[in-house]
């Protein structure tokens, strides 16, 4: 954000903190939604109820829809009165009114409802999965009969356009509301005004149900740049559109979730959830990770007469096995990443490992000289050195080669790649890492 | 992607490979661009080679347009003759074209741009660096006068939209073509013919200059759920617009920049580089992991003896290690992200870490107490028992704090806490886990 971006939100911050709701209000015309939304969540729930209530619904709404997921505009909702909430509601677009409606309990919910006059609308889209293309639809929509001319299709545009916020398309829909095609406004403006909308429409080629995952909706619409697309119901009518601004949101959600499954976290956790939650979210990956680092001491516990004998080995430990486990987080960024890209067809599996394997044998080369050099420097011999040199480079290429292995075979069997890849493949490194390091200096240096 | 689409483009690939370019012509003329590049993407170079020089240039140019930027449609267009690749690029929006020239040397972009008729238009373009708003827009774009009274603006729409390929809003510019508003379709249909543009457009609040960052453009138009956004100069002129389909593809890119730089690999690394560029980009960085693992190493180098007298310590380091690697990247991939999406206001920093100290500390106990009655019940007795649950406890502590410190220093210096956090955070936790378990257990195990 820019400085005076955030000068300006922090001026209405302390107009709120001050009470002083009147000048908030007065200034509050000026703003941008995202900017008040940003307003509102710095504050106290009890000064953004104050706030809230003070606003007119327009303004209100508008910056309730755009506070993020994790800020709680529902909670705001529910601590007004219920007819004010569904005054609010009403000004908001339908499926923003079904994402903040969708958080709250069964009975502050029909409370706030039986205030809202559109409710049916709003209860339709309730139906659907939050991460669904139902979920994010909106409703609102023009369309225009496939038999129009220009100039009737001008006349619908401007009559339905009253009761539409925004919009980039126009639907062209037949006698029983089935999508036969779409219309950019270029094709209404620059046609003459006796064609018929029929014969220079686009095909609607690319259309979703209102079940598809929005992650799907959104790299379809990334991948054939569209503005906005038809959401149909099995018998091709139309029910929705999704729009563009919308699906931003969700690449960015899924880019959070990506980071934070890579992390070890689940990818439920609120990035500003309270301690309690972060812990309830990140101990049971904790202890599946502790079981898989039993595995690797299990390892140690079988070589500890070795190590008794060269103690200088658990000097080396940690750094043939941090090694390890750099390269093969390596590996498995880059092919976790090709994984969700679409980017690795099922012919070409053994090359895309391969390639990882290639990588690691030469990285393993380099490091291996590099430590074993050290290693026979240190006072222990070439023997020593020889088997950190072996036992490195062996580990990174089992390192390349579980960095992009496990995160295809669990692609394969239906596992997320990104969420179970981390903890196999830095096992897999500690592991194979102790056995080369401590099994080799065992074979040769006795 | 879906599996239909899938088989359409193997067909097409198939297609290509045996030859028969006829058919190939033939049935592209019904695929989408993204898919037809898919096709490209899969073929040869050679093969690619001849399908681009079998393919109309409307369809060819929208093809290498949507190819990946690792693709390298350059290449292609550089094995064709200067006439055919400027046919090409002369089909191609202006942006698009840049993209594509930019990549290629001197002399083959010379020879193509004289025989393209618009050069100019694409040399302005090629001036500005590439991920600048300057690099993403284009410069066809819709404008009309603030004095156009609504029927006028209409035709001077109609006029202008042949040029221009898609556009969703029209840009209001004064007598020194300084932009004044941007005018929704919505307002040019509904209001009536005679009222002034300027009467009803809205202030063109949000703007960018060209060398604004092409990651700046994207949050902008993401926060403002802004389909397109203007380039203007330093006096405010119009030069172009940067729309929501290229901010899509570069969101995608950040996301996967991010992931890389998460797991430790350049992020200029192109995901399917050949393996002797990904060995150039991942080496260095194991290279700097060597040394912090040396500072590891170090430290049991210094409690050697201490190993050597309890060797069962041995077995012990790598799960106290590793789990304070886990625990750490845990906070990091948390903060990393909530600094990345500007969630952390300075003023909250303290409140932030504290958090990260609390989970740790708490996840400390509980996995502590666990590793603890192991360690007792392993032969060594409840002293070793008392040293592992310290060390585990205090070593999760230890990550929570370096987790959510260390990226939040590093942006505070300017550093980009995505790529250099996780290799201090680890070395952090290795280090510390050491400490821990080794000098603790020197003092009260003898």
């Amino acid at each position: 954000m820019s400085d005076q971006a955030e000068e300006r939100i922090e001026r209405m911050v302390e107009l709120a903190r001050a009470g002083d709701l009147r000048s908030f209000v007065r200034e509050a015309h000026d703003y941008e939604a995202a900017d008040l939304a940003d307003v509102l969540g710095r504050l106290e729930e009890s000064e953004r109820v104050a706030v809230v209530r003070a606003l007119p619904p327009e303004l209100s709404s508008q910056a309730l829809a755009e506070m993020p997921e994790d800020a709680h505009a529902e909670e705001t909702l529910a601590a007004l009165d219920p007819e004010q909430a569904a005054e609010i509601v009403e000004e908001l677009e339908d499926d923003d009114a079904a994402d903040i409606l969708r958080e709250l309990d069964a009975e502050t919910k029909e409370h706030i409802l039986q205030a809202v006059e559109d409710r049916i609308e709003v209860e339709r889209l309730l139906r659907y999965d939050e991460e669904t293309a139902g979920g994010r639809m909106t409703t609102h929509l023009v369309t225009v009969r496939d038999i129009a001319t220009t100039t009737e299709a001008l006349d619908e545009i401007r009559r339905q356009s009253e009761e539409v916020e925004e919009f980039y398309q126009v639907f062209v829909v037949d006698g029983q509301r089935r999508l036969v095609g779409v219309l950019p406004f270029k094709a209404v403006v620059v046609n003459r005004p006796d064609r018929m909308v029929r014969e220079y429409m686009s095909e609607a080629d690319i259309v979703v149900r209102p079940e598809t995952d929005q992650e799907e909706v959104a790299r379809l619409m990334a991948r054939y740049n569209l503005p906005s697309v038809a959401v149909v119901d099995e018998g091709g009518r139309l029910l929705g559109r999704v729009t563009i601004d919308d699906v931003i949101d969700v690449v960015e959600a899924e880019s959070t979730e990506d980071l934070l499954k890579f992390g070890g976290v689940s990818p439920d956790e609120e990035l500003a959830a309270p301690w309690t939650d972060a812990v309830r979210s990140r101990l049971p990956w904790l202890t599946v990770n502790l079981l898989t680092a039993f595995l690797a001491g299990g390892v140690v516990y079988l070589f500890q007469e070795t190590v008794q004998r060269t103690v200088a080995l658990a000097v080396w430990m940690p750094v043939i096995a941090g090694m390890g486990g750099n390269a093969g987080t390596q590996a498995l960024a880059v092919t976790v990443r090709r994984l969700a890209l679409g980017l690795i067809p099922s012919d070409r599996l053994v090359r895309v490992v391969g390639k990882e394997v290639l990588v690691g044998i030469t990285n393993g080369l380099a490091i291996g000289i590099l430590v074993g050099i050290v290693a026979s420097l240190l006072g222990e011999g070439p023997g020593l050195g020889m088997v950190v040199f072996l036992a490195m480079t062996g580990n990174l290429l089992v390192a390349g080669f579980a960095g992009a292995f496990i995160p295809v075979v669990l692609e394969r069997f239906g596992v997320d790649p990104a969420i179970a890849s981390s903890i196999f493949v830095t096992t897999f490194t500690d592991v194979c890492g102790f056995l080369l390091l401590l099994g080799l200096a065992g074979w040769l240096l006795f």
